[in-house]
């Protein structure tokens, strides 16, 4: 961030005050440049005991696997943003169920937000940003191409929780590289 | 946002290709400038069933009351945000328990995150935002003069649990104005 988007000034970086953390300061217009962590909302579909998963068309982790998920949008709801993700990437219609897991990845400041879900039917296909979509049993589950930790992390936790019997709320930080 | 903060070119508002939503783009460098919901991070901080509050000293909504609460920061986890807050504006520690309402706000671009948490001892006092800080039992508490919906929604939530003998997560949305 170099200039101002209110006014095109270049910015400065400093403490404001009164605040503790350096932001990106208009000298010009006086507006204060906040800058923060965005999430990342994803679904869980399942259709009997099977798990939906896409395989990634664009950068970045071509090719790898991943649970439909996306950044959120401005207007919607988290829970909106979870079923527009899955309608997107692999066509898929779902019903949603409760949020499973939250994963704050501070060195992308990112939140990472998945909801169980229930697939509606069969008749799902990838979308633009998948090369393909299929439904996975836990041994079948490509674990060594799954694209994000956040979705390797959930999947186990889901997949333990149905042999456990019941599934809980998972809230856990991802830190390191 | 009327500038690129990347060149200082003037922005252009439409939809870009291969994207459903209007976004800010630049014609000169080619930098598209999405923008996403905000996370405000808070807790409830309990101490012998009584929950503390902050009377808050900036706008908006100055006078009125609110549990501590604020903008998640870049290179933080949610937990450590919910804890920062507390510190902040109610210089208060505490030990975070689990998460326990996540409430969606589109009308403002928000998603609302309070933990319960345990209050570590009784030496609090009101940061450079709050004028006052305090303990409420649930008859106490100043009902009409809660800041935000979020938090007069998580402290209902929370009387009503602590009622029923068992705290469960509450994932809901906040429609209209």
């Amino acid at each position: 961030m170099n200039f101002c988007s209110n006014c095109a000034a270049p910015l400065a970086r400093r403490v404001p005050p009164g605040d503790s953390l350096p932001r990106w300061l208009c000298d010009a217009c006086g507006t204060i440049h906040y800058e923060n962590p965005k999430l990342v909302l994803g679904a869980i579909p399942e259709w009997n005991g099977r798990l939906l998963l896409c395989r990634r068309a664009i950068e970045p982790r071509y090719g790898y696997w991943t649970l439909p998920a996306g950044f959120m949008e401005n207007d919607e709801t988290a829970g909106e943003a979870a079923q527009r993700e899955t309608l997107e990437e692999a066509g898929a219609r779902i019903e949603l169920l409760e949020p499973f897991s939250l994963i704050s990845v501070p060195r992308v400041d990112q939140v990472h937000l998945f909801y169980r879900a229930r697939l509606l039917d069969l008749d799902f296909k990838p979308g633009e940003e998948s090369l393909d979509v299929a439904l996975f049993e836990e041994g079948a589950v490509p674990w060594k191409d799954i694209a994000f930790r956040t979705v390797g992390l959930t999947l186990k936790h889901w997949f333990a929780d149905r042999k456990s019997g019941a599934f809980r709320f998972h809230c856990e930080d991802l830190r390191g590289p």
